[in-house]
């Protein structure tokens, strides 16, 4: 199952920094200046943090409008050539072939050089934020792929945005800065040691992806929740005020360099890669879809639409982890899947004769007049003819009657179709823009509608299509990502406009609830489909019942404070049980049972003690061994060696390892009689990796870790335990 | 020192609800539909307290327009009366008269009905959300004294705003709703039981908070941001989104009932109490104050500015709390304040000469002609004679040129005292709109002087001293509050404009950096001056030297599981060691060393099973005796009632009481080497009240509790260790 992240062994993050005693010693030798200088780096890298991601979101703009502002001119131009003498199939090969030739460049090198950049990569951030390390995935190299897929898989006309990429991007560029050295580039700038731990990166990346959304949507507020709500369980106040200083860096950044680019200095018009348009404040239009309790049937609709997607996605991302995993098929789905979006849309615009005045405020789009009269246009073209993000706007703000019913419904209805099959493609793209574009679609026909079906009485109130255009567009991202409070903040900064707050609450409510009740939001099933143990904000309700003693796994491997290295490597190796945290005890007098807890060592900590051979006879033997200081264990980090690399020669195997200086003298212990829910809570709100369960004589009897948490979910027959991959 | 709230003995929230066995056996008997059904009325309760925050808010609304209305209009009568004849002295004590008779019953109630509304309500609040129970600070009585007083004290025209007390408004609302029962009325509606612990309940006090913070300023974002960053430490998604929920109900509430009172419903253009009214979006003339360079030295002052007004706060203060704390003495401190600042009003109108041509806009405030040409007004007059929130926004949106510099310097100055003065009365009124206000006033000057400094070359982007202003409103109100995320959102939102984000933000951040170098916060400043045990979010950085074993309060009194009625009963009342939390323990053999921990017992729980007689001799007799329940305590939640009040009879004392199935047997331990910070950490993030201090053997060696941790904090010198009243 596990194709789409290739995954070995899953790792874990660490939220729990381990107070060794090495660690502690050197917080109390730094002076309280020491701290003040952290704190300020801290801030400067947030600052980089938010000015780099807004510059990447600023190249992909421009790379994109140039790539697609050619494409467009070059096939309108055909286009218009073969009108009158006819021949149309020749532009539309053109079209197709210039689309599939991008998409296939993006494919390639998403397939055949990063797999892990396909996608919008904002599952994985979850996951990452979550606690669960997926390999690869803040690289550098990453990072260039996925900008680089990115501008193709969009320029080429797929059915996908390149919103959900930037968070991504934003996390890249945040695990970067603040480590201070780059593996794909095999450099290390000495700087920032001091953060290379899981609790700091992970710190960095929740501002990253929040500076990656706040670019994207032009939503630093918006960014901050997301990050808050995918990722931090524990709130604290200096590390959101950072990160909201990151976004506002980076939309800040993003809004300045675009509008020099549209040389427009000054009016900083555009703070984000969409930006809804203004939407005036009589807010009576938008309102009433919501408020009005005739119209609730109305909302539903759009859950529904949502979980179809959902559903729909789901088997077909089956089938393509069963059948499409070789790299070539991939590409060449992408490719077909290019070329087909391609045809669809340009018989679309060809058989539709939907013609509209020419207005001179839409000047910017690229419009077909194809067949109509002159001075007229073809308004399927306009949202088929176009980048997403346009369409979107137009839909948004073209003047009622730009449309005509049978154009949107036979638009949404296509791209639906377009949109799932292109979601989970071996190409970088989101699926924030094409949600928006049906939604919008989906809502502009229900605003055109409804005057004809309700009473003509309250024609004036209903004028304004636009609105509903922006909250079917709400109800249907809603409806695929199920993101509540951060999306409904994203939505109202997006729009510039706070009076839309709550009907968009109201509607991303009504789109949760009902999607929720037929399937999971798109980004949890991609995430259940890698059988990630992914932790969500609270034990199931019924879980009372359950006790560590049920869900903890036992019996455990422990080590003595002094230990035989033979011993340890044996374990370390035993493939079998690769257990990454192993609790240290003092012996009781009776050998048969348990010892006492005295501490919690880490797989990492052993490696790099057996790397560095800290044994107690070579220690006395040689005196002039340097002591093991924490920045072996920083330089180590993040890819510590696996055991198989290190050698260890047979004497050495007698030798003893002192874990008493290196272990976590203090790991965090309950005794077997909590509850589930209590030791979630701990669990959740501390970020821990192993929670050690006691006896009432402090006997280590069980170590729970997350997957024994992650079992347990809420089915529709209440609890149910599922079965994660034993890896 | 403990004048301004008389708290006898500081009790303490528990955040971390006691899973004793009554507890599990209803939580396991409970349905998956009986889950659902409590998260519906979780839902429904959020919405209630929005809605009725909303109400008040546009009640004190209304009502203080009103009033205000009817009293700037005699006094604009009487001065216009005796403007030629002469004879102002009489519409000076017309006007102080009128003042300080409004004061005069804002205050009597306030100083001698209920003590606790008096001030703005926010300390008292972030204490609460802090986990510090204040009495009486969420009773309906509080809150009708304060609304009441509220409308007084502004329409008395004192240099305050009647912002800050709708969030404790709302936090009233919410405790009330919440429990479906209020004391003052004596009244039990028997309904939402369940929420009846702190736990839930200080849930849906963060949610109140929040409707207040929205309904005062419209901005439902920083309400959120507001509750987060104050209250709740563990961060839960389905939380906040109802948090969010109230909020987003309060403030349109408010916005549908005044634009409904306004005779312009639909369109709902007042979401707060304040708005300040639209900025369009070329936002260069406020970005250059905080972006150029050259400007930097103008932010500091502000910062500057704020300290001196919390330095000089503080001392006055000192000296209420030492000399004027009679109700009498402080209701007529209220009336001499507001005679004063009439009498100072009166005479800086009359003095100034600075007439202005009339504008056509406004028309709605209160224009004096004075003796200004006909056609023309007195521009101090708009400052002074003015409800502060118009004065407000006629500083950030009246054109170029409506105050001439000497009317702004002047008028800071005074009303900067005047405002400093106010802040601590006995009266209810909060602090954030003379803040505004100030700086409003001191930034309109500098962006008048301003150009006249610089080169005049760049005249035209200094042009609009509006967003001079509301950047200054900012810089003092951080100076003064030092709030910084939910601030900077707050004032976004009511600016509605996102692109002053980055400004607003840069600016609230050096004026926090420069105050808090010289002093606290205003509201931390009153929090301190009641010792209250404030616990930060982190511990002091310079802290990891110190282990669970210096701060732990030991010994401990330990019950065993089978206790003596007399013993009990005699700890209890011992008043010179009132604990709150009792380890239950297992005695070991030899007698003299402590038992091993087995549980922790309340003493609101001991005293609930002291008044039932839950004594097992006589279970033993009459075996009709029914079981103690849950409902049992939680209806004399939270008002306990003392030992005192229990009568126990001498062979009453005899009998044995049996803790094991109402204590919590799995109680959070550490052991005695865990450092301060992870100590703080678990404390923090889990909301405890109680953390038990163990050793290897799991025997009860010390007890940390909130007043241990809170002693600490980082001074000027490093680590500091204060006193804290031994209440």
């Amino acid at each position: 199952m596990c194709q789409r992240f290739p995954v070995p062994v899953r790792v874990y993050l660490d939220y729990d920094s381990s107070e060794n005693q090495l660690f502690l010693e050197e917080e109390r030798r730094m002076s309280y200046l020491g701290f003040r200088c952290l704190e300020i780096s801290r801030w400067v890298i947030c600052g980089l943090i938010g000015f780099l991601t807004g510059l990447i979101a600023c190249c992909i703009d421009i790379a994109v409008e140039k790539l697609a502002g050619v494409k467009y001119f070059v096939v309108k131009q055909n286009i218009e050539k073969f009108t009158e003498v006819g021949g149309l199939s020749i532009s539309l090969i053109l079209w197709a072939v210039l689309n599939s030739s991008l998409v296939m460049v993006g494919a390639i090198t998403v397939a055949f050089i990063e797999p892990i950049a396909a996608g919008s990569g904002i599952p994985q951030i979850k996951c990452y934020l979550n606690g669960v390390k997926i390999p690869r995935v803040v690289r550098l190299k990453t990072l260039v792929v996925k900008v680089f897929g990115v501008i193709c898989s969009v320029a080429g006309g797929l059915a996908v945005g390149k919103e959900g990429p930037m968070i991504h991007s934003g996390a890249v560029v945040a695990a970067g800065v603040s480590q201070g050295r780059s593996t794909s580039l095999k450099k290390d700038f000495k700087i920032f040691e001091y953060f290379r731990r899981d609790t700091e990166k992970r710190d960095f990346v929740s501002a990253g992806a929040a500076a990656g959304v706040s670019a994207a949507f032009g939503a630093p507020v918006g960014g901050v929740l997301f990050s808050l709500e995918e990722g931090a369980s524990f709130w604290n106040q200096m590390l959101t005020w950072r990160i909201f200083f990151a976004s506002m860096i980076s939309t800040f950044t993003l809004n300045f360099f675009l509008s020099i680019y549209n040389n427009k200095p000054g009016d900083l018009s555009s703070p984000g890669l969409i930006n809804f348009g203004r939407f005036e404040s009589d807010v009576r239009t938008c309102l009433c879809p919501c408020l009005c309790p005739c119209l609730c049937p109305c909302l539903c609709p759009c859950g529904l639409l949502g979980a179809l997607f959902n559903k729909l996605n789901y088997w077909l991302t089956i089938f393509r982890i069963r059948y499409v995993h070789r790299p070539c098929l991939q590409v060449m789905e992408a490719m077909l899947v290019a070329a087909v979006t391609a045809t669809v849309s340009f018989s679309m615009i060809y058989f539709s004769n939907d013609c509209q005045p020419l207005g001179p405020d839409q000047s910017e789009d690229y419009q077909l007049q194809l067949f109509c009269a002159d001075g007229e246009y073809n308004s399927m073209a306009t949202t088929f003819f176009n980048t997403p993000e346009r369409s979107v706007r137009s839909l948004f703000h073209n003047p009622p009657g730009s449309y005509n019913p049978g154009t949107l419904g036979m638009f949404t209805v296509t791209y639906f179709f377009l949109a799932c099959w292109t979601y989970g493609l071996a190409v970088s793209a989101g699926v924030f823009i094409p949600s928006l574009l049906i939604g919008a679609a989906w809502g502009r026909l229900f605003g055109i509608l409804l005057p004809t079906v309700t009473a003509s009485g309250s024609v004036s109130i209903w004028a304004d299509p636009g609105k509903y255009a922006l909250i079917g567009a709400a109800a249907q991202l809603g409806g695929i990502v199920r993101m509540t409070l951060s999306l409904t903040v994203i939505m109202v900064e997006a729009t510039g406009n706070v009076t839309y707050g709550l009907p968009i609450m109201l509607v991303l409510m009504t789109a949760k609830i009902v999607g929720d009740y037929f399937v999971e939001g798109l980004y949890d099933i991609h995430i259940k489909l890698q059988s990630v143990p992914f932790l969500h904000w609270e034990a199931p309700a019924t879980s009372h019942w359950l006790t560590a003693r049920e869900v903890m796994g036992a019996p455990v491997i422990c080590f003595n404070r002094l230990e035989k290295v033979g011993t340890i490597v044996d374990i370390l190796s035993n493939t079998s049980t690769n257990h990454n945290g192993f609790p240290v005890v003092v012996p009781v007098a009776a050998s048969d049972e348990p010892g006492k807890i005295c501490g919690l060592i880490l797989r990492s900590q052993l490696i790099v003690l057996l790397k560095h051979k800290v044994f107690v006879e070579l220690a006395r033997s040689r005196l002039t061994q340097r002591k093991l200081q924490l920045k072996d264990f920083r330089d180590a980090y993040p890819r510590f060696p696996p055991i198989q690399s290190i050698h260890v020669s047979q004497d050495e195997r007698d030798c003893m390892m002192d874990l008493s200086e290196f272990m976590n003298p203090t790991p965090y212990t309950v005794p077997q009689e909590t509850s589930l829910p209590r030791v979630f809570k701990l669990f959740r709100a501390l970020g821990l990796r192993h929670l050690v369960v006691v006896d009432h004589d402090n006997r280590v009897v069980g170590l729970v870790t997350r997957k024994d948490l992650a079992r347990y979910h809420l089915g529709k027959h209440g609890l149910e335990e599922l079965q994660l991959a034993q890896t």
